[in-house]
């Protein structure tokens, strides 16, 4: 199997958009600089969406659930039937997601990849099953090259749909016990760290479980020991099926100029991936919010990235992100929508 | 004049409907702490309404707005004929808080408290003028006694008809050229520091500019000498009219039992000032922002304030507090649309 759309170049960003942004931004009616980062937003989104006067008013949430083979080494919180008990709970509307996407008037799909408990034929769930769960990777790889390749085909088919229902932002959530123990592999693998560095209490573990998390974590990158460099392998050997998914609907968004809203811990070490795999598909993203899993902050030093919010949030879902919508939406409209200091006969900052 | 509900007490929160609104969340369908800072905001809100389930659905933003004596000091980038041209664009709907207020659907009123240039007779505008302006701080008191409790008199008018008017929530905004250096210099008094401490741009005045203007603060301070625990006679002296109206609004709030979002620096010190002449009254206060004006962070401490957003905002009118409401209400709907575990048949975490 290989992914041929994966060959294809990230698009640029329009630097006359956002150079013109810019400009008209210096002549709202306020002090320059006094909206702060809803400034650096609007500018952006007009690089991305190739007008001065962007506009975020169709939003794709899309969540990917699977379960992990690393739950079996206890380091979750949480017993692995959750992650079917909570694909349950978004076809019946009842999580915080499902919540946000409503109040915040965004399409909401969630894709299982594969449980270890069934989880299929839920409304509102699309069934993209590529096995009941990852493998163990403290034992052997988390996939076959086959299966992370199927599941990046499920997060770019994501995207290819999105665009052509006219989307101007997307959002990818998780759901997957025991994905932070994932995440947490790929990001030491890709940024040659310890696992004490970045491992954190997920759900909720206690100091003791964070310990065994790290040292469960740091023996399997001693047993696999993927070049740093080979992203897609460290990928495959350490990831799972949302991660795979995820990763590859961020490089399709760069692929095909949709902007991205990163959400948290999971997300941003997809978006690393992404980046890594396809350098220059970063320019495509915003991040939501700074995670209270405590490796977040070196993900976001790797991504150079600033998030928007920093509530110590730490559910994934692509809750995050969600909440973050209506910052991109007030960043829009400040922008298109204020006057200037031309228009309103307001005189402008003394010399 | 005596303001005779300024003795009223402040209402308590509602402590059984704070204890049955936390447990609630700690049944929501997430790990426990999960949503971070939105817990907490559905959890005070609780307290605040007396409800389990709190709802904002009505929200109040009033933008006080007068000129400063202080103003012919030169202590601001902007000259003092911004403070009636912005009115004007309040009226006309340019500003940030027209187009904020506008996407969150909340009420906006402006009340003009007095200015150097006129900007009377607009729509959208009630007149309230006490005088052109306060008097220089510099060279003497900024208000006579009878100056500042009228502006107090607009401020607490304002909130009782918010709470006729069945609202949730209330936001002040201000606009006043040179509010920044009455702000500072009130901070200052009530908590014995020196201008250089608390100080910074405002509007955008280079390193040179804030130097002096803490200069002429640090004299005015002298000056008067006014005692510290006169949080009162501090208003009068240092303040304006906007200032005084906020912090009287503060004060009826938490009289009469209305939630106040609290936006940046300006409305930060007016709740300072509202927590010293009415103690208590800070328990109806959330936080809606850390602003980039750099005395701020001193100013949330001495208010134990935890703001919601950090943005770099620095802009007055209520902005940073327009922009949290979509923050309040998704607290909210969590809090209040989430499913449970027992509803959702969700296991919980691990003994």
């Amino acid at each position: 199997m290989e992914l041929a759309w994966l060959k294809q170049a990230c698009l640029k960003l329009d630097n006359d958009a956002m150079t013109q942004a810019t400009e008209h931004q210096a002549q709202l009616t306020k002090p320059p600089g006094a909206l702060g980062k809803l400034e650096q937003i609007a500018i952006t989104l007009a690089a991305m969406q190739g007008k001065v006067m962007p506009a975020v008013n169709k939003i794709q949430i899309t969540v990917f659930a699977a379960d992990h083979g690393i739950a079996n080494q206890g380091v979750s919180a949480f017993p692995q039937a959750v992650t079917a008990e909570m694909i349950k709970n978004f076809s019946r509307g009842g999580a915080a997601i499902n919540v946000l996407s409503t109040i915040n008037d965004a399409g909401l799909d969630v894709v299982n990849l594969g449980t270890v408990f069934p989880a299929d034929n839920l409304e509102g769930v699309t069934d993209k099953i590529i096995a009941a769960g990852t493998d163990d990777f403290s034992q052997q790889s988390a996939m076959t090259s086959e299966q992370c390749l199927l599941a990046m085909q499920v997060g770019a088919d994501v995207v290819d749909k999105a665009m052509t229902d006219n989307n101007d932002l997307f959002i990818a959530g998780e759901m997957g016990i025991a994905n932070t123990s994932s995440a947490t592999a790929i990001a030491c693998a890709l940024l040659n760290k310890k696992a004490e560095d970045l491992a954190g209490p997920g759900t909720g573990l206690d100091k003791d479980g964070v310990s065994r998390k790290a040292e469960i974590i740091n023996q399997a990158l001693a047993l696999h020991n993927v070049p740093q460099d080979n992203a897609l392998l460290i990928l495959q050997t350490y990831g799972g099926f949302e991660i795979a998914a995820i990763t590859a609907s961020y490089i399709r968004c760069a692929q095909t100029g949709l902007a991205v809203l990163v959400d948290g811990f999971i997300s941003s070490i997809a978006a690393l991936l992404a980046a890594k795999i396809k350098p220059g598909c970063e320019d495509w993203f915003l991040y939501a919010h700074a995670s209270a899993e405590p490796g977040h902050q070196a993900i976001m030093q790797a991504l150079s990235a600033n998030p928007i919010l920093d509530l110590g949030m730490r559910l994934g879902e692509g809750s995050g992100a969600a909440v973050a919508i209506p910052l991109i939406k007030s960043a829009c409209a400040l922008h298109t929508k204020m006057a200037t200091f031309a228009d309103a006969g307001v005189s402008e900052k003394s010399a």
